[in-house]
């Protein structure tokens, strides 16, 4: 048996995509801020400026992205689609974002829920993110050669609310109690604060962290969701378990 | 970060309850098998002696089941309710089965699904097995005094047929393809011979194995059902991935 | 009507089950009317003489539904249980139901629905003969020896009440919409004159006739939920279709 | 064969539709073999040459596709949209394919399912497909007059792949156990030699449809999902049951 | 506590989508009668003249939901997008709907169900309203801009068939039984004799209010799916209740 | 139209039922709180006396209980069945809270919800209340008599924890968010001492109100479970909404 889990630990990147320039850290901030501190290289790569927002320049909202990224060990880069809000499945998309996956190679994959009852560009982004992890494997896409087909380990689905989690998968917890993450997670948020001054988003993905975590006898921790079954070599892969009576 | 999962391979003994003689095998044996070949105590709960099935009488499937656990490096015990058939859901049953895992104080358990579409004994024992790990944490349950409560880590359901599968836990794999851990489910599962004589149960389990590994690419695989989120200390932990495209 | 599917008809009986004297006829009565006329031979097993209810005495409602089965050309039984309004699913209870299986050992099995919103004997009920269709093939089983085991070939659910639909399982249609069907199945309802009195229960299962005829392009329909696939030797057996735009 | 379910065949064809090459005879190459045997015409629509697929140049998939189709005794054509893993949901592709439906005038008609977690081509053939059955019955459609609308009997949904199947849709099954229908069907798949040379795809449909086929009690079965419920004259349509215990 | 429910009725416009002319009659004319007659201002936004339907010159269409909406006390207007039949899910659609919801700044909005199994119509409006109402809050949307961002109170979806029905929301029932609301309603459904001379919808609607009535001891009711949750001030605000036994 | 929404309060009495001595304010004290506070009594039936619980003795329990319910303004009886950790779905249980619902007559029944996956008395306790709703209906129940049968006009399911809410049903909020009412409900729940210097179960449930009222715009909300659809007179019964964008 290849002693896969407890060995050397992967070195591929964690890749990241977002629909708006907060949308990374308010829904998964706090696990990418583990990864880094453990190592693992992160990027991002925000697919509008944000500027259908009620509130902040897209300038301003820029800047945010890039300065919470720094802050959570991440690089970051934009690739703008049809705009704010204005998010279409089209397959072009896809493939854009395929050829992404192609360049970054990532191991895993974070992308917005798929689920509809939310922001449209989040369930949108997290359709075509999943069939970009498709169409990355595909030899014979003219537009993405000559870059060589990429096939990567894991797509997870993160949720920026209760609404946006899929309903039919069963979420796996990532503790992130350390207080360092939780700290490195909330100056992330913080550094949005066009979009925080205005809303207690901040407080929402604490409840929600500290409402899994109370969950499953930890102090923090965030729910994602795997679009394909998780695979271990044994039971012992199954984590620590964090079951409550 | 606790280095939990790379760690000294945690050494709690996993505990299998099956309805009958022979459920464990068909539903999990494979994974026991790779359990006790890397050095996890294994253990057999059984809860009737198969005397309700058309072929084989009592002692010879009892003597079948000895014979499978020793094959796959397992200890047995039976622990009889109602009767093959006759099983039904009582808070006295789950009491039972609470002082089992205080007594054995296992990390991982493993029950058969409580989905309703399959013989009634199997979603009954599943619901039971289920009730009985919350029971175990109760410091106050009188019959079970003065056996320290017991929490385990993982409660995982095994399904022998895909009708018995859980349509609302997303399945995780684990990986049996080695030849030895097949050979060995082979050989216990062809110790219940009187019911595979009969019927051809070992083809459809091998069947079905095989279908979960091509679709992960692996050789065979089990899929497992938790009770709960599955807790891991860092995106590391979520195994080597088993995407097909 | 065509002469329909089956030219040399099948001539193993259809048996149903109601927990009450009138709840075959309300569930499905339209559909045994149809089965008598084409020269299957119907069967009802009935688990409680309607003592519980507001209306009619145990006596009349034992009359009633005895008129009423032979207003639809079927023969009747009482199995009593625990009573009106105290059904509980018990293996005892299942294994009797085996036993009447394999003493008239029909081909097809209608049973109430054991979805929860409802009447609860009338889910339990539902539990119970799923069960016994699974007991009734065990040759172990002492209580039923020496009577031979038997598989029936379809065991469908019906329900009296939308909210008493599986919503796991797609329904299918079965056309009742020659008159004379139509108006049997009405005396038959009409037969629990106890019940009819007070409440528009017939209203309410013609209604919903209706509704699924007209969805369906003809004019009456009973929707029937297989609790297992349908199997056919090729898409011809897929029925007429109903589709309408 | 047993003259089965219908003595007089009707006649209407059956219309698969493919989104890739191989396709329809990986998703029901059995169902179609056994169809065009007794005597069902067969006709495929395949809606991409397979261009994007790492292994097989256009021209070979395509020469595949025809003696594939050949084999299956089916009849083909291609209707390009936009191009392999570039298939979008357009309202004109739908409209396109509606004229197709008038023009084969089919009965039955067999699509890839909808689901989502699949190649991104496939459940979006399956939704153009599910919408082009709507259309061809609407009469003031400008861009197909005047071919006459045209009303299918059944639209019927195969999967390549369980990950693909509908979740909220009960299967069928048809029994393709007859070793000619087999035969018929591994050497249609085989037919895409350069697909089946550099992955096991053969084997994880024969591992498939022998799973349904021995949970049924034949040797082989493919299942196929239904759009709309069945509708039968009677009991006696629904088939002859493949209940196991 | 505010006195909220009990107090100076709203008078915030109820907005009704209709992806053809005669959708909003038939979806929930019976509701919009109601609301008219108590007061509440109802306007119609109908996304395509019926131009593809078997039945009726899109002339004639129009004016017959022209005088349906004044039947119904309520105004109307067109808003064509691609046509009948021709509906794509597109942001610059949801964009205008946005407009079109800040420019009539409703309370509440109707919208026809995003569930799939229908005219494809009818679930891509759904999907577009759901957006719009999301859209409609954004303050940096340039299209908008000037008009001032509009956040409406609910928003419900209607269904026309039971298959359109949304399967992952329960309904809320509106009780329309006053016979006055019933005939203003068949008299608006009327209006559309272009399409009920052929078909017998209206029977349709009125079975499937009669049925959701008789379930809930009334006369006649129609069931609305709301898209998030209702919230209430007290348990004085949960209505009447229409519990049966 | 009945006049029933705006008119004098409804005075029936709010019923909550707790398998434990402290599920009723964990689950939903607030809303009791809120009711009593606008003068509807409230009273609750409690199941066991927590006697298996880990901290706390029964008569501590009981104690605390007493306390809680003062504290909320609401009175409290004790109805024991098989004992903590004990409860089964028998039918007798079922017909004595019948005989409960009986003699309160309440308006609104509040019961834990039945999902499966929690405390087993917990989803037992939810399934017996809702076959009680039903029983006591039934004039023919010769246990009951001569009570007259009464129907409560909503039942509602509370959920302790997250996992506990039912999945088959859609959420009401009840908004809590009254700085007095949140005082009154942690009061409640610290008066269970003997559990809340253990656990951290009031800040499990006030983070869930928090993240509800967020998820809402306002402050603190506690989400029930509706058993059967609301019904209401009007659009304007359904509550002052509370979408996010």
């Amino acid at each position: 048996m290849k002693p896969t889990l407890s060995s050397p630990p992967d070195t591929l990147a964690v890749l990241a995509f977002g629909a708006h320039p907060d949308d990374i850290e308010f829904g998964c901030g706090g696990v990418i801020a583990q990864e880094t501190l453990i190592g693992r290289p992160a990027h991002f790569v925000v697919c509008s400026r944000g500027e259908a927002g009620t509130h902040g320049q897209p300038e301003q909202r820029v800047a945010e992205a890039r300065r919470a990224a720094t802050l959570l060990g991440a690089t970051i880069e934009f690739v703008e689609f049809d705009g704010d809000s204005h998010l279409e499945v089209r397959a072009a998309h896809a493939i854009t974002l395929a050829g992404v996956l192609r360049r970054v190679r990532p191991g895993i994959v974070l992308a917005p829920s798929p689920a509809e009852n939310q922001h449209p560009d989040h369930s949108r982004l997290g359709r075509l993110v999943c069939d970009a992890a498709r169409l990355a494997c595909f030899g014979g896409l003219r537009e993405l050669t000559p870059s060589p087909p990429h096939r990567i380990s894991h797509l997870l689905f993160y949720a920026v609310t209760r609404e946006a989690e899929p309903d039919n998968i069963s979420p796996v917890l990532i503790d992130i109690s350390r207080p360092e993450i939780v700290a490195a997670w909330v100056a992330a948020m913080e550094a949005h604060s066009s979009q925080t001054s205005a809303r207690n988003y901040i407080e929402v993905q604490l409840a929600r962290a500290r409402l899994y975590g109370l969950g499953a006898a930890m102090e923090y921790a965030t729910a994602l969701f795997p679009a394909n079954p998780l695979v271990f070599n044994s039971l012992s892969g199954l984590g620590r378990g964090g079951r409550g009576a």
